[in-house]
């Protein structure tokens, strides 16, 4: 078998560092990609760096695209806050101001253009439903219509040098379920950081959205937290 | 009739300066977004502001984005020529070196971004099949792929705010026909830049494919063709 390369989206999170894992195990060659967004927290592109050595990354990419000229989110506007200790619920709540617009067309996009320069038809994407407050972006069918429109788009799309294929192993896995999986497969997630508002030294706030759900995801887990919080 | 707001992909070149001609006679408030991503010649970034000045654009938003991070483009690659001299049929010929990996796929999903927070669900592109020399992402079929992908990527589209389209109103029309179309709507194109490899001063080199079908779209046209070449 000829190994073959992916695009992997890396953000620094579980997520995106258990999908980087879970690629290898799959046996590709694993591209990986950080987007600087303009994000609030520069401290997770950081902590994607350190993940993309130690899960053997051919090469790690960053590209910058300001979000903050489009605005519209928490995560990039500063006139929104972030929203803090309100317990959500992920399967009923309402979609966030956390939510980026387009963002996963936005990341899957840039990771297309990468792709189709490395050669790679695959590309991974750590998306999933459950834990993401019902962003959009995140559902299976929004990832299927993306590989449709990734071979329409692409010139090795259309003179069919392969098929494109956007995998989201963990669409439909819960937290607990990501870090069980990725703690077999090596992943250490003391390297990474969940949180939309970590302070200078990249420790997480403990009271988010996304620091909520990783301390549930640790627990229902049973494995400690190597998380390191604010005072 | 209540007017609706649009989105328009604005390059500083002739197609999309009479796209947006176009949406605004048809009656929508046009946003205009030129991305940065890059390109060799920062000067058609100059000319789309003009554009988007003197057409009515209700506000003008530049994204930086660098393109430069995946490379495979002679327009976003140093070490990759621009073709010149080359007489290229639009009909029949590959694929060319200019042609930007997943870059119309980037700049819709930009505009989709923008769309989502100016509250608009309609995103007009110059894009043309005839005369850019068979890029993939200009199609009509890419087109409605994405018009299909914005309606699942977004809170807008699955709250069902909105039925989101891209308008491509030049897809099917020759070079000489969108000069002649523009011209009625009263665009200047001496604000205009094609050519891929300007000089320092914004003057068109007048040997690369852009600048043909340029010159060739003024010519069939049978009208005088207001480009300052370089000597």
């Amino acid at each position: 078998m000829i190994a073959r390369s992916a695009v992997v989206l890396l953000s620094g999170g579980i997520d995106s560092a258990t999908a980087l894992a879970v690629a290898r195990h799959q046996g590709y060659l694993p591209y990986t990609l950080s987007v600087d967004y303009g994000q609030r927290h520069q401290a997770e592109l950081r902590c994607a760096e350190r993940v993309a050595a130690s899960l053997g990354s051919i090469r790690h990419t960053v590209i910058q695209v300001d979000l903050r000229a489009i605005g519209g989110s928490a995560l990039t506007s500063s006139t929104i806050e972030v929203p803090k200790n309100r317990n959500p619920d992920p399967e009923h709540g309402d979609i966030p101001v956390t939510y980026v617009p387009a963002r996963n067309t936005i990341l899957l996009s840039l990771a297309l253009g990468l792709a189709e320069t490395v050669g790679a038809f695959d590309i991974f994407l750590g998306a999933n439903i459950y834990d993401y407050s019902g962003y959009p972006d995140c559902r299976p069918q929004f990832i299927e219509a993306f590989a449709h429109l990734a071979q329409l788009a692409t010139k090795a799309g259309v003179e069919n040098q392969g098929q494109y294929a956007v995998h989201a192993p963990l669409v439909n896995m819960t937290k607990a379920e990501i870090i069980r999986l990725g703690t077999s497969l090596g992943v250490d997630y003391s390297m990474t950081l969940s949180c939309y508002d970590p302070d200078s030294e990249g420790r997480a706030c403990g009271q988010c959205d996304a620091c909520f759900f990783r301390q549930k995801g640790f627990a229902d887990a049973g494995l400690p937290d190597p998380t390191v919080y604010q005072d």
